[in-house]
Order: structure tokens, then sequence, then C-alpha cells
């Protein structure tokens, strides 16, 4: 790796390159685009959470004039179908994330699809979708999943457990543990239902190319679901090309299909092209919600602050459908204990079919619900003890070399102590209470994994080609979701290859014609292709140097590439690169290269007790958040949000910052007011009225600390940011909250109910 | 390679991949694609042939309601562009194929361009056009070639000699050859102007796309063109794509850029979609055409029909700029002794410019006209010396280990005492002529490269991936130009990996997305991109064996991909291709393959006097037709074309034999009727009206009879039969027509004019 001094491109703060016409709106998104001839599709979906489907008749749909297509369960070639987490590499085990593309004999949660139509127009295809009659037998249903873990609960899914999973997390004895505690904290905290909330529905066109395949243009984070797409039509691979659009945001919420399936079978039925966007409503109604948790935690510690033991228990909400939710789980159960050195322990978690909405991804995918019980379990431990917050913390942070409860040994840098100190720091002086007015600070630490579980056998291809003008071309099946991961390729290229970021273009996520790149999930991109790309960059610049140093005379070694110019490393000689290119071209050299990353492949042993590897590597930060708390109406303002993270290395200055502040209002969305409320499954904020995100004039002064130990996993030394942005953001907060007026709220969001009741029951002792 | 015996599905007679679009006509060609908000295009062009520009006022076109864009010379950043025949390796020496994109201060011949407009409708683009007034002042020009060597003559092109190029090829000391012979035959030999007359005209669309590509999705042999294009708008190469379409014809004319940078131009300029599509007077005028020969040969033998002296003067005229003309002459060079052995030879050639429409590659490229003069020689000494001329062909013909005129040494195969014999067996009875109608026979035998001249230094790149559930996907830049380019590299994947045809589909032609494959032209892809599919595709069989080698615990040798299966050998262990590919994918092992295939490279010493190998291989093969002439109307109807090659292997059946049908009549129309009139620089057949094509009623009997040696350089020993089919038939023709009336006539085509002309001749003594 080149040391950081000599870097030109990586680590500054460039523009990205579609950052232009993002600010200016001309940014063509998923629903920008239209074909000739093409048909409106609309989703008809239950009203009920549980409930017999007796009948569909869709003679009057039928009849409407024009109507091309309605579609049920049995014009599905393979309606039951499941995610694939593993896009190469299939772990039995129960794993693979059952749903229907449309319900058939039942409906197992409200929104759940149960017909479509694709019609002329979109006026067109709403009458239809209300011509089609369904007849519906309601029935009981299960929406609590404590209450669905019993024995004699109804069974969300015929046939099947509603315990989906249960893992076990365990180190020394637990009770001896807690035997030669001398102080022990024991709580219960719970996490809602949140929604991505991305500002871009669900959205997509597809239509059949001259050669007969299926194409679609989507909204999405896995272009790899081509795969499970002709699975469901009951066509080979090939017959199915997924092409990524610019995503309005996805957050895990467009890692599952969404509608793609649902496109598929309408464009191959009516032979043309169609569209769906989902409204808001059915956003929030249909797809995937971060999972609530409930979750138990003792934790036990010496006086001088030493954790001895912690038992945990996990209660995850997974909704109707299987999905990702073991996957989710699991992700939760390493990081349970967090960043901690804990001798005794014991975590145990459960994901249970419930009817409510489903759930799945979210960023942060299960880390940020244990951060959230185990950093507020750290700060009553200090209050407890009268410890700083921080010194506890301090005290008890792992460092590399030890090892996680899982027993997998932290090989890289752990950069804890210094990211609380900065942040602690970052503070400066603390403002005044006032009145009814508390200021408070919090502080929360997280670890969180970015690349994927290591027994998925993860891999990225990236294809780097240098034209015959020395401009280059990036082939990459990445999708960019909008972290700025085509714009790091191209500063890698750059780097590697001494040319200017504007002789760059980067051509991604097709899955057709660019290589794969696997998901653009788990914070995983820019460690994975951002390697294969720096791979492939390398060979090429392998075979330029070879070239070179045969034309000029000079060994490999003290050859460059800089400003497009080979040049003599400390001399005089240089050439122009085009004519190194055109004498490689004249040798038939080849001057493009398909590079393979694999991730560290390993297997576990088990999937019921969780030991040993399970992610490449993690990321460590702290989040500190500055709140006052209003003690008579209980609103929390938070002015200040330090976000300090070991980013390992910044590739591009601008992109990581930017997730770091983005992290910081997500989280504080979902420290303070995003619910996903469902009544007895039934949707009670099913629009942006009723589910509060944080609006532009929420948004508190933001200050992020970049450290760049240079020893991540990813290109030139980096890690990933995206998802551990976010995942301390909402204990700090609460921790804050506590700081402010002595009261701990163990259930998000902290509400302003929430905080008036808790104070009153302060006030009533 | 595989025995043929072994072969599954090559030399299968297998339907194309898009055969039944083609048939239904639901194929969308260049013309049949729109984009939302796109202008159209319209060429303003000269009238007249040789004229200086004084000047062009564009100010009532600009007024008009609606105009977008009218663009001039002063408007294109590099006007005087190349053609550049090596895309890769540029060669030095006055070879650059020099043309203007717009006409400057002068027009060089009638149709060039002079002005670009486009607009909301074609409608106005026409009328922008005619309001546009050029004040041209007509010059003297030069249209006859001998007259334009002369060293008085007017230069076509200022500041350079009107002979382009010089070339001659000797061997040996022709006088003393000439000395040596018993008898010599002297004839002059004239072929026309031929116009290339696909179906479908130049057209494309162009637009920019949202990274600020500029994209052209066009009709054309050559994708590889964007670099031409981009250096035309002075832009990095990557900030053009080309996309080739369905091609409906091409037959060299799309070997040049037609359409492209005139849309280039415009869409840049206006930032809208902008379509362009000739019309057919437009395509007839301005674009290419064959290059028109005038043929002085002489040849000497001994009375027992041994070759010992060959002397030629060949000129062909290029019309008003460089463009291919000089690798076209080359072509005729090293073809011009045909495939004999000849041990004194003298040629001389000559390119010339003139105030004609300019000419360029032509199906045959050199080899048919030369073709035309040696074979009507052969017949002409074996007339004289009483010999049957299939015999004095025979003695002739060189053998495998002999060498050209150029020294090139034949290292395969060459069948052509087969191809002769059996041309002459399938002849069959001969018909007795009646009354006027006189029947005759002919044969001519051709020698014709495929793939490009070794000093190009070729190349072809091919990505063969294979999916998890054992689909097949190929990336070939390879353009298909009606050929079955892209069905046969289908076949050779299918018979490698052992699966069906439909589990594989090609992507083509696309150059920000497919591997570079070079140009669709030279009869070079089965050869190039053919050679580097079965190499990609031979990697991944080799990746799966060694896989399922472990897997079954059998040596690699011992195993074959058959029917999705991996099969033991003569044994009964038998592993599904899916599983195999699961465990590859698991292990991280790339199922995919970018090969690049080299021919072979060597420089010429020189490009004055052509000595030593210039083409990888060549292709043999004979004619035979069979003719009946009136000899009161002068017609001459063509009753019978045999067409026997020896193609190496026929990878697919159909289309060879649909390419030696298709030969047969492209070259019945070189023969009889197609002829583009140029009356002083004036065209005089703009349309099918007067330029007259062979029409489904003129098509004869045609016999194709296939010899597989093995032995060609493609995959599987194949070798190029898209040009080859071509090049003997018209002497064939002129043969058969001798044998008929007794009457040779030595310029193309064989009008009735000229047959009763040379009748009356005949008959005056």
């Amino acid at each position: 790796m080149n040391d950081k001094e000599e870097l030109r491109i990586i680590g500054k703060p460039i523009p990205r390159h579609d950052a232009w016409e993002k600010a200016l709106g001309l940014t063509p998104y998923a629903a920008d685009f239209s074909l000739p001839n093409m048909l409106y599709a609309k989703v008809l979906r239950s009203r009920h959470p549980s409930a017999n489907i007796l009948s569909i008749d869709t003679r009057k749909a039928d009849r409407l004039k024009g109507v091309r297509a309605v579609l049920t369960a049995k014009d599905v070639p393979r309606n039951e179908s499941v995610t694939r987490f593993g896009q190469t590499h299939t772990v039995g085990g129960g794993f693979e994330g059952l749903y229907r593309v449309l319900a058939d004999k039942k409906v197992h949660y409200m929104g759940e699809a149960d017909a479509l139509v694709a019609e002329e127009t979109e006026a067109i295809a709403e009458k239809a979708i209300e011509l089609i009659q369904v007849e519906y037998e309601p029935l009981p249903g299960v929406y609590d999943p404590l209450e669905a873990m019993k024995p004699d609960a109804p069974p969300v899914q015929e046939g099947r457990s509603n315990i989906i999973t249960h893992y076990e997390v365990v180190r020394g004895d637990v009770n001896r543990g807690f035997a030669e505690a001398e102080v022990i904290v024991e709580n219960t905290y719970r996490v809602p239902f949140v929604d991505h909330a991305y500002l871009e529905p669900e959205s997509g066109v597809a239509w059949v190319d001259e050669n007969g395949v299926i194409t679609i243009r989507v909204s999405t984070q896995v272009i790899e679901h081509f795969r499970g797409i002709a699975d469901i039509l009951n066509l080979p691979h090939n017959r199915v090309r997924v092409i990524g659009t610019y995503v309005g945001g996805g957050f895990g919420g467009k890692e599952d299909i969404t509608v793609e399936a649902f496109l598929a079978l309408l464009t191959f039925k009516t032979g043309r092209p169609v569209k769906l966007t989902y409204t808001r409503e059915e956003s929030i109604l249909s797809h995937s919600k971060r999972h609530p948790y409930v979750m138990e935690y003792k934790t036990g510690a010496k006086r001088d602050g030493r954790l001895v033991a912690l038992q945990a228990r996990l209660v995850s909400d997974a909704g109707a459908y299987v999905y990702l939710s073991p996957w989710v789980l699991l992700y939760s159960m390493v990081d349970a204990t967090g960043p901690y050195r804990i001798p005794h322990v014991r975590v145990d978690g459960y994901t249970v079919l419930t009817h409510n909405t489903f759930t799945s991804a979210n960023r942060g995918f299960g880390a940020p619900q244990v951060c959230f019980a185990y950093e507020s379990q750290m700060d009553e431990l200090a209050r407890r003890l009268r410890m700083d917050p921080a010194e506890i913390r301090k005290i008890n942070y792992l460092n590399k070399g030890e090892s996680l409860a899982t027993g997998q040994v932290l090989h890289h840098t752990v950069a804890l102590q210094e990211t609380t100190e900065r942040t602690v720091k970052a503070f400066g002086e603390k403002r005044p209470s006032s009145g009814t007015l508390k200021m408070g600070r919090g502080i929360a630490s997280g670890m969180t994994s970015y690349g994927r579980m290591v027994f998925l056998h993860d891999t990225s291809r990236s294809h780097v080609s240098i034209e015959m003008d020395g401009s280059v071309i990036i082939r990459a099946g990445v999708q960019d979701i909008g972290g700025g991961q085509a714009s790091s390729l191209c500063q890698i290229v750059a780097e590697v290859l001494g040319v200017p970021l504007e002789d760059i273009r980067i051509y991604i996520a097709d899955t057709a014609l660019t290589p794969f790149a696997g998901t653009t999930t788990a914070t995983r991109q820019l460690y994975m292709s951002g390697n294969a790309t720096l791979m492939a960059a390398q060979e090429i610049k392998k075979t330029l140097l070879r070239k070179a140093s045969e034309m000029l005379h000079l060994e490999l070694e003290n050859l460059d590439l800089v400003d497009r110019e080979v040049v003599e490393k400390g001399g005089e000689k240089r050439l122009p690169l085009k004519e190194v290119i055109r004498a490689c071209a004249s040798d038939g050299l080849p001057l493009y290269h398909v590079a393979l990353f694999k991730a560290p492949f390993r297997n576990l042993a088990q999937f019921e007790r969780i030991e040993g590897e399970v992610f490449p590597d993690f990321t460590y930060g702290t989040h500190g958040a500055e709140v006052a708390v209003d003690e008579e109406t209980g609103k929390v303002q938070v002015l200040k949000i330090i976000s300090c993270f070991d980013v390992g290395r910044a590739i591009n200055r601008l992109s990581v910052e930017g997730q770091m502040e983005g992290g910081g209002i997500y989280g504080m969305g979902y420290a303070l007011t995003e619910e996903v409320l469902l009544k007895e499954g039934i949707t009670m904020t099913p629009s942006f009225s009723e589910y509060l995100l944080p609006t532009s004039m929420d948004v508190p002064s933001l200050e992020t600390i970049l450290i760049e130990s240079g020893d991540g996993v990813g290109p030139f030394g980096a890690k990933g940011i995206g998802e551990p942005s976010v995942c301390s953001v909402a204990p700090a907060i609460a921790n804050a909250v506590f700081d402010a007026i002595g009261v701990r709220i163990y259930d998000l969001p902290l509400t302003p109910e929430k905080i008036l009741k808790a104070l009153r029951e302060k006030r009533n002792g």
C-alpha cells in the first residue's frame, strides 16, 4: 500500500461524479424512465393482517375496457420463494428467507400482495384493482412476539414453528460471573418497527428485449436478485437481466425484492413494458421494517468498573415472513456484548413470526437494537458506580488481539480509547440548564461489522480497462445507493493509474454486462469491490510499467504512473502514458483486467451456538450527543451530535463525512420520533404525517471526527462506515437525556409522552 | 480439438438465435428505435463533384421556427479526420484514410456533406436544409484514374499527389519468364463502381447519457469507431459509446463511419437525442463504393499449360478521399496472381484519387476485381492451348507448403484440386443450346484471405460466464452483421460446456460494456472472436472439471461436460453441472473468463514492395456457372451457380450455406447488372430503378458443396467464408458466357449491350 503522504487522489474531499446532476434534479431515478407502449401496474393489497382468502374474482376487472393483465397466485410459476442471502453460496438449516410473491390461500399481514394488474394508464389500473373482488375470512392473529413464542400460539405459517431460530452465545460461566459481580444492572429494553422512509419509493420498469430477456430497470440494492426472479418465473437465470438505477435511498429496504417479481410477471405475460411505482402508503404498509426487539439485559461488574458478566435475551419480531430475519439476529448475537471484555456471557436470541408487517434489513442490520441496550446498560452501571461514563467504557474496551464472546479474535486496531477521548473532548464547555430546559450529554460506543458473514464466502469482481488515449473505463456490478460507491472506485483507479478523475468513466449495476460485485448491503462495497477494483487497476499498472521499463531501459520498481505519464521515481525520464498504451496494444497485451476479490472464507461449526470468526472486521466509533430536554413538554431537542470513527482510510472524505452526518440524523430519528405503530397488525402510521422523520429543521450541529488507522481490510486500509455511523446514536441520546433529567427511558423512541411519564414516576418516587 | 465425430452442436444446421424475429419482421433495426424528445437530422450534400465553397449562409435556416442546430465545418472540432484501419495499432506511411467530416473550402465529390441540421421533425429538417444557401464555384475535375495519374492532372486533395500508393510484387524475372513462354495472353479488364445496396440504409440514434457519455446506437460493422468519433469531437475516448444494432446488410459499406460523427456532433450540440437515417438516394450518392479497377494482365505459359510468367498493372480509383483504398489495393496485390504457381511475376498497383464518389471496403476487399482478371486469363489460356479449363488450373494450383509470389508460404491445406473436381462433377449433363439461346458453362477458382493483415496485430476478446443454474452468458464486442456471427459463438460455447443452445444468451457490440472484439470485416469474426470465445469457454470448462474431479475422485482427463452434467468418459459416474457450479462458487472460483486471442503478429519489411506473410490463412474454392445467352437480345440468364469451398469446419452449416448462396447472388449482380454509373463525377444511377440488383426472380439454382479439411485457423479448424464466397462468381459467369457464345467480355458488368456489340464484332471478324 502507498503511504498516505504519497496519495494524490485518495482521501481528498472530491465531489462525487453524480453530485451535480443530483443537486440539480437531473438524475434519472427509476420512476423517471419510460418506454413507448408501456403499461402501468398496481398491486391489490390485503387490508387484513390475518385472514383466509376464500375466493378472488377477477371477472369484473377482466371485463374493464383496456385491461391487459390481472394476475393472482395461480399465475406465478413458483409462488413460494426465498430471499437468497448467500447469492452464490447457500447455507442450509432453515435459513432461507421464505416468502410468497402473491398471497395464496391466506393473508399473513396487512398489505400483503393478493393480485396484480397492468393496464394502459394508472387510472385504469386503479379501477381494475377496485374491481377485483376478494372474499376474506378474518382469522385470529398473533401480534406480540412473546405471545407468539408460546406453545399454544396459532402458527403464522402453517406447519412451521413461530420461532424461526434460536441462537446462543456462551463464554465462561455466567452464573459464576454474576456471583463475582459487585453491582448488577438489569433492565428490559424495547425498540420499535422502523420504516426506511427513503425519498424514492420502490419503483421500476421492465420489458422483454429482442432476445427474449426480461430486463428490469429498478431501484434496488441487489441486482443479483435476477436469479430469484428467474426462479419465480421458472426461467433460466440468463433470461432475466436487472439494471440498477440511481437509488433515492435504500437503507436495507431495497435489499429484498420489491417490485421486480411483479414487473417480471407482468411484462412476461403481456409482452409489453410495464412500470410500477409504489405510493408512499403502499411502501409503508407493505415493505420490510426494522425489527422490533425485546431485550432483557443483565450486566454485572466489579466495583472498579470491570465487567464480569452479561446475560441477555433477545426476541426479534420477524413479522409474517422469514426474509432476512435469521441473519439480522445473528448480527445482533455477535454484537450483543458490545466492544467489551466480559469473561462470562450468555446471550439467547429468538426470531419469531407474528402477523405483523414483515421485517428485514435496515441500516445497521441488528446492531443498533443491541447497541441501544448494551450502551444504556453501561451508562446505568457508570451512574451506579458513580464513575464517568467514558471511564467505565475505557476500562472495558477490547484491544487488538483480544476476542469477542464468540471467540472471534480482533486482528485489527480497536481505536475506541481514542474515539471516546476525542468525542468527550469535542463537547467543549457544557451549556447551563435554564428553567425547565435541562441540558444533558451522553456518549455511546459501538462496534459494527463491515463485509458479510465469512461463511457466505463473499466475492466481488471488477473490470478496469484503459483506452488507447489513456482514458479509463470501470465496469462493476456495484449498485450505488447514494453512498458514493461508484465515485470511490473511480478514485481508487485514478490513484493507481496516475490519471485525473475526469479521465475515468464507470458503468455499474447491470447483471448482463457488468461483472458481479455482490450486494450493496452490509457496508461491503468499498471493502469488496474497492479491493477488486484496486487489484484490477494494479494489474493494468503492472502491464504498463513492464512495457515502459523495456522502453525506458529502467527497472520496474523505479517507475510510477503520475499525471498521465510514466515517470522515473526521483529521476528525469518520462514517457506519455498514451505511448506506452500504444506499445502494449501493438504487442497484444491486455489493457483490461477483471479481478476477483475474495473475503476470508470460514465455515461456522454450527448455527445454534455461534462460535469463531463471523465477520472480516469491525468499525469502531463513539457518538456523543448533547440535548436539551424540556421538562414541561417532554420534548427532547438534540443540540449536537459528535461522530468519531476510525474509518481506516477515508477514500473520499466528503463521502465519509456525508455518511457520518447522515448516520447521525438517521440514528436521531430512531432515538426520538420514528415508529411504525401497529395495532393488532394494523398500520396506524401509513404516511409521513403520522410517521415522524427528522426534518431539516431538526438537524443539530454535526461534528465528524475521522481517525485513520490505515488498519482496515478495505483498499488502502479503509473500513466501512455506512452502517456503523448509525448504531450508537440512539443510546448516546438516551444517555444524554438521563444526564439532563435523571430518568432513563428503556423504550425507543423517546417520545415526550414517555419522558413526561417517566418524570412523573420519578417525582412520585 | 475434438474430432468431428465427437461434436454435438458444431457443424449442425441450427437456425440462428435471431432467425425467427428476422423472418417475422420483429427485429429492431437502427431506424426502428426512438427516444422521447428526439430530434431528426438531415445532411446538406453537394450537387457538384468539384467546386469551391465560397460561402455557406445558414441565417435563413437558423430563423426557421423550431430549428435546433445547423452545423458546418467550422463547428467540427477536428474536421480533418482519418479512418483508422488498425484500431489498436497504427501503421505509418501515408496509410491513414484521410477524409473530412464536413466539406470545408472545397467539395471533392458529388454528395459530399456540407452542412448538418437537427430539428423537431423530419419535415422541418428538410426545410432547413433547403434554406441553407451555399455559394459554389464549380471547378474542373478529374474523373478518370488514368488521367488523374498524369503529372499535369489537377490534384484532387491540395498538396497531395493523386497517386496515393504504388505497390509492387516481384518474383523471379518476368522478362525471362515471358521469353520462356510458348503462349502469351494479354488483355485489359475493367470493373465498375458497385454499391453495397443493403436493404437497410445507414442509420442511427444518439443521445448523451446521465454521465455525459455520447451514446450512439447505430447500424455499423465497426463499433470501435467510438475512438475516431471521440477524436472528431476532441473528447476522451471513454466519452463516446457505440452500441451496434442488428445490421440490415453491411458488405463493407458500414465499415467506415457513416452517420456516427454527424449524430455525435448534433447530440453534443443540442443535448437531445438525434436520429439520422439516410434516404436510398443519399446512400447511393454519398457512401463508399467498390473500387473500379483497370487491370492490364499479361500471362505466359508453356504449351503443356504450365504458367511461367505473369505481369499485371492495376489501377484503382479511390474517388475523392483516401479511406481504405491503400489496404484494398494491398489485398489485390497479394491475390493478383491467383492460387497459381508462377515462377516469374511482376505486379504494379496504383491507387488514385479522382473527383468520383469515394471508394472503400466492399465484400471481397480487392479480391473480386483481380479474380475476374486472372480467372478470365486462365480461361483464355485454356482455349488457346485447347485444354480443358479445369485441367489447366489443376496443373497450376499451388499446394500446401508452396509460396505465393509475395513469398508467403501456404501452411495449410490448399483444397483446390478437390473443389474444382467436385464443381465440374456437379454440373451434370449439359443442356443443349436451342435456337438463339446458347448454353455455356464456366468455372473459376479463388483464394481469399480471412482475418486481417498480420502487421495490424489483430486481437479479439470474449467473455464467457456460467450462471448458478448452468445457464451461460457470452459478452463480446462482436457486431453481427447478419452473417450469424453471434449464433456461431453460442454454438462454440454450447459445444465446449456441454449445454444445449437454449441455455446460452449472448450480448454483443457495446463499446462500454462488451470486451473489444475488433471489426466485423475481413471475414475475421468467426476466426478471431470464435477462437477467443473458444478459449474462454475452455477455461471455464477446466475450472468446472477440476472441481468435479475432486468431487468424483476421478482424473481430470476422464471427465467431460455433456447435457448439463459432468460425466465420466466411458464410465458411470456423473454429477449435475449445477452442483459443480455451486461448489466452485462456494470456493470463490471464477465462473467467468475473458480470453484474448491474438492473430499471428508480423511486420512487413516495407510497404512498397510486398514481401512475406500478409495474411494468417486463405479460403480456397471454386465456382461453377451455367448460363443461357440469348444471341438475339444479348441477355445472360444464369441457370445454376455451384459453390464448392473448403470451409475448414462448418460451425453452423445453415450459416455457411447461407453465405455461399448469398455470395453467389452477390457475385452474379457484379457479373451481370450492378454498376454505379458516374459521368464526369455525376451519379447517373441514384435509385434501384437505375442501379440493377438481382431480384428473387433472377436467382438461379444454387448448389453448395462444403469440404471440411479441418485445417483452418479458426475454432475447430474453421475458415472464413463471408467474402471468399463472392470472389470467383463473376469470372465463372464470364467464362460460361464465352463457352456459350465464343466471345469474351473484358468489362463488368456483362450487359446485353456489351454482348451484342461483342457478337457483332465477332461476326464482323
